[in-house]
């Protein structure tokens, strides 16, 4: 297997993710159905960690997990007039079962704020049944045009959130605690991929809701990649889906409804945030092997001594660490050290018969490829060392993947300075264009308002278009 | 909610069923979806737990998950003469997406070997590609005439796993290894489930399997209940999709290919194996929740003592117990009781001020209904009383269900006599016919042979139906 099996980055970003994505095992485009791919083991594995780590957090904050159907009517989608919109053209339908032509074709959902709202009308009846926490761990259908392994899939799997409130105020907690305590939180610390928090344009809300939260993450080569979406969806689907309830007066209301999501296609933030020319590099918590043991020997007395020493060492680890021992007898130490490189383990040791002698491991860290990341160190204490040193990987990542957002966020005043901003990464500008300037801007420069960001320098500026002015500043980028 | 919410099993067993499902908040028809369910928060807590404990098996038996797509080509399901027969007539076509119609509709997955087959088909070159150990959780659909909550649904949740050997020995050990250390051990440790271990006959097995084992479970109605299966696929689905490899001898072979599963139906075992008159029985190891406490109280003052009895009472429990603090101020303790009740919490404590008092607290067991059910306990060392109660309890469901298994299941040597029996349970009898008696059989009796037991007797009898001299016993039913 060797090295330039990837393409680095500087020649082809494009191709250099494609490549990682095979070579890292993570998944494979399913070419005989259009636009699915097939998440292999690896990849898989980095997605169960992804949704251990959001359920805990999406249970703490008080939801419970439900399934609704995977078929909705096709008649819901066109009770609520921006969703349909927003929807109708990509969906696939299932017009055929059992045999015979279906009276009313189904729809394989794209998001399911149509059927659970279905629901909702029927299990809300009083104040006292509100709210209603609910969330689903699903797969999704949107007929792509373009697609992309884990960015844009046809398919897709993906957690839903759906909840109802008596007040505004309450969906508006709901819609920003998620935001925050759920998504921010996961993925600034889980995988260590630093975000703005912000409100989407009128342009690029949901179809259907009344606001839009999300955070923006950047990728290497720049651009933008959203990496969740939290919608507060007013009354809309509650108007459309007839979902009322009687307050504390005896009047009845519409509920005020939210729903709130995040992806596999953060598999592919993940990996366009932090790997390199070597192949995929994954921090600690999100890394399915934390830790990898090649041991290395030329005869079957070297093999004993080395096998013997890395059995007493992997000991302590079971139930700390996630950890492999690649004992495979038919792969040389080289292959293998390539392998666990592409598939981005965080730490390898690697244990010889000199090793074994001295009391030596040698100890090569994923975030620093080469010689400098390699060094020989004891065998004592070293449990304790893995284990500090996956804390500071962790860190580590997260802090040189912010500052590089920073080297590439640049404010900038004239719109000839944002088209060229855009080309390198964020452009923050004041703003107080409408939905037809974003447009001519989309169109002319490629970059979309990413968000307003929720932190706002309250400081007051010319509109980089109208040159209206203006307390709202807001990051211009091309996304994916 | 008065009680007469559950029909009494006495009078109506499958009204009883329906009403369990509904009362203990586990699933909901989706009528505007045709034969699909929606799962409801308690339902897929249960089913959490389960799938935990049933991936931990998986993955210790050296499997791994990935995931396939969800739409199938049509004319894959096609390639396999007696999967064809199966599963085309039930499958839902998906005709058209993206707003046009598709040159060739997709089938939304009755299951996967036809998909999986194709990428197995791509990935094996070489021996040293074998096995692939392969499983992934999913969503499946099949059009079914009649459906009941959990145990027939159009859509239904399940694992499937799909692995491929270099011989027929090395499939038909995965094959067993499932069967016993993956659903046998599971379905008896966890669901507390007794289950008998047995081979399909040809009328009864997997459309396109070589052989098809199973685990058969009885309910209270003494009806049988097939809780999983684990099929040796032979090379037939290797040769449907050209599953070859290069042997040591450099010749290429047909693979040999295995596929297993069990699926939400599980959990309408768990309701027909264990619950009563009142509701819900779940044995601990399931249960959502499985310790509620009670707090009783007339006013403020008695509140903050019960409050921090339970408090000082319930803090040694994170971690080691799942439990909840029903502490909601608009609902009567009756009521609460009702509820758990129905919902098969475990264990119930009630604390009110005399126990406060008294340093006891009142504990009912719910798998001993009313008063013989509840002992008043001392505050100490409760933390160690409830475990040792709830396995207690889990030990106490699984002897009950045996009991109640065996006293259901009669050696029969007439036909006359299995006639009868199948009214009550298993009829144990000695088999050698073909799949045209077995075809009569069930029209005159409605029963069906759920297994050839994989204990045999070691002694010789006379065919029930043919007369012919056998040492072969199987176990007929009437099954869900």
């Amino acid at each position: 297997m060797p090295k330039d099996v990837i393409t680095q980055r500087s020649v082809d970003y494009n191709q250099w993710y494609l490549d990682i994505v095979r070579e890292a095992d993570l998944a494979e485009v399913a070419e005989v159905v259009r636009g699915c791919i097939v998440v292999k083991a690896h990849g898989w594995a980095i997605w169960e960690l992804m949704q251990r780590a959001l359920d805990d957090r999406i249970k703490a904050t008080g939801h419970s997990n439900v399934q609704f159907p995977l078929l909705i009517p096709k008649s819901f989608i066109m009770k609520e007039a921006e969703h349909v919109e927003g929807f109708a053209p990509e969906v696939a339908e299932v017009t055929r079962a059992g045999g015979e032509e279906l009276a009313e074709p189904y729809i394989i959902r794209p998001t399911s704020e149509t059927i659970i709202g279905y629901f909702y009308s029927k299990w809300i009846r009083s104040y006292r049944d509100l709210p209603l926490l609910y969330n689903q761990w699903a797969n999704v259908m949107r007929w792509e045009m373009r697609t992309r392994p884990f960015l844009r899939t046809a398919e897709f799997w993906w957690q839903e959130g759906h909840t109802a409130h008596a007040t505004e105020a309450e969906a508006e907690e709901e819609t920003l605690r998620i935001l925050h305590e759920v998504y921010a939180d996961f993925v600034e610390r889980e995988m260590a991929v630093p975000v703005i928090r912000g409100l989407k344009t009128e342009k690029e809300k949901f179809p259907g809701a009344l606001r839009s939260y999300c955070i923006e993450a950047m990728m290497q080569d720049g651009r933008a990649l959203q990496a969740g979406t939290s919608h507060n969806l007013g009354q809309n689907f509650a108007r459309a889906f007839d979902i009322t309830f009687t307050d504390q007066n005896n009047t009845i209301q519409y509920a005020w409804t939210t729903s709130w999501g995040v992806s596999t296609r953060l598999i592919g933030a993940l990996i366009m945030t932090h790997s390199d020319d070597e192949g995929l590099v994954l921090p600690p918590r999100l890394a399915p092997i934390q830790v990898v043991v090649v041991p290395i020997y030329k005869n079957d007395e070297e093999r004993s001594a080395v096998m013997a020493a890395v059995a007493r060492m992997t000991a302590p680890w079971k139930g700390r660490l996630r950890f492999k021992v690649d004992d495979r007898d038919n792969y040389s130490p080289g292959y293998k050290f390539n392998e666990w490189e592409l598939k981005g383990v965080p730490v390898r040791i690697e244990v010889g018969p000199k090793d074994v002698a001295k009391e030596t491991v040698a100890l090569a860290r994923r975030d620093i490829p080469g010689k400098a990341g390699k060094s020989f160190v004891p065998q004592a204490g070293l449990t304790e060392r893995i284990e500090a040193l996956l804390e500071e990987m962790q860190t580590g990542l997260f802090q040189r993947a912010l500052a590089f957002r920073e080297a590439h966020t640049a404010d900038v005043t004239t719109y000839d300075e944002l088209k060229e901003q855009v080309e390198r990464g964020f452009a923050r500008a004041f703003w107080a264009g409408d939905t037809a300037d974003e447009k001519r801007i989309q169109e002319e420069t490629r970059a979309t308002i990413r968000c307003i960001p929720l932190e706002q320098p309250g400081t007051v500026g010319r509109c980089i278009y109208t040159g209206r002015e203006t307390d709202r500043q807001v990051i211009f980028a091309r996304a994916y």
